[in-house]
């Protein structure tokens, strides 16, 4: 079986920054925007649209959506998404060793790839300093950016996997960035995966 | 301040084995049963009776204890317990580097020590596995064992500090032992243990 890394992440923890780096300490393909192009591909929405619907729950749309659940109505945008994202996921793990960053891969890929799967978070506090450093300032505080992408993210990833979402015994390894910092993850995550490599050459 | 590795972990996980490991290999003392002494001392309770009390709600006062809390009654054994054992943990504490396992240490010493807080966990089935082995068999199925457990030490956990047990976000590392192995959790605990004192010594 092929072995991959997901990496799961709160908004503004840097998990996405953490992934790309293992994946190129590793010499493997890290997987995000391109997922979403294929998934746009797929689907026909737009790139923008996929990244915002792909892995968080629609703020409108969202109660509508469940209501409506059971009266045979047409499948909802987010809907086809979920499907060709999934999809996506599944035709990458094929190809090899890789680092996914976020799509519920490691709910999608549970049990047909050999999975490191991880979860990373930071305090509020540093979530904060870093999206604004990042993304730049907002209209909105970014506590109330922040507490919002949380909780639709969570409940995305309920309503698709049945999973809580941040629960540590549903990841291999989970880290505090904002603590550790981000070289250190990306030190732990490398050699718990060369790890897991040699013990399966063995 | 003091570097200290708290370790919380899920019964039947191996953390208290991997934290005496750790604790080791640091060449510093580890916390365990010598914390259950000293709240005996302190207390007067036998040392079969905090072990059982000291980490675990009570299975039948516990919903009379949280009925009678607004009513003046005098304090429940568990409440001596738990006085004793936070002080017995800052005590132990204030001596130097250390591991303590359990005891909701991590909440205990928040802000009063440097601390890495470390959680480890295990799926049902390694923890069957393990519990078997280690402790033997009981009239209760393994399973069973392990819920019970699970369930008093988050609603002992939850009750005294008001924080979710085995949420990642409330600990710096968490690992799946069960998947990734109890030298591998050793070595990573170790490698940010020392990782971190050096940090700090800059």
């Amino acid at each position: 079986m092929t072995h991959i890394i997901t990496i799961s992440r709160q908004f503004g923890s840097g998990g996405r920054t953490i992934g790309k780096e293992v994946a190129k300490e590793l010499g493997i393909p890290c997987y995000d925007s391109e997922l979403i192009e294929k998934v746009a591909e797929d689907s026909g929405f737009a790139h923008e649209y996929i990244r915002e619907h792909g892995e968080y729950a629609a703020q409108t749309s969202w109660i509508a959506r469940t209501l409506n659940a059971g009266a045979g109505l047409r499948e909802s945008n987010q809907d086809v998404i979920w499907v060709a994202q999934r999809k996506a996921v599944v035709e990458v793990s094929k190809k090899g060793p890789c680092v996914i960053v976020g799509r519920c891969a490691d709910y999608i890929l549970r049990g047909k790839a050999d999975l490191l799967t991880v979860f990373i978070h930071a305090s509020m506090k540093k979530r904060e300093e870093r999206i604004v450093r990042v993304y730049g300032e907002s209209d909105e505080m970014p506590e109330k950016r922040l507490r919002d992408k949380d909780k639709r993210r969570a409940a995305y990833y309920k309503f698709y996997t049945d999973i809580e979402w941040g629960l540590a015994k549903n990841y291999d390894v989970c880290l505090d960035s904002g603590k550790l910092g981000l070289d250190t993850c990306v030190d732990v995550i490398k050699q718990l995966y060369l790890k897991k490599s040699e013990q399966t050459e063995k």
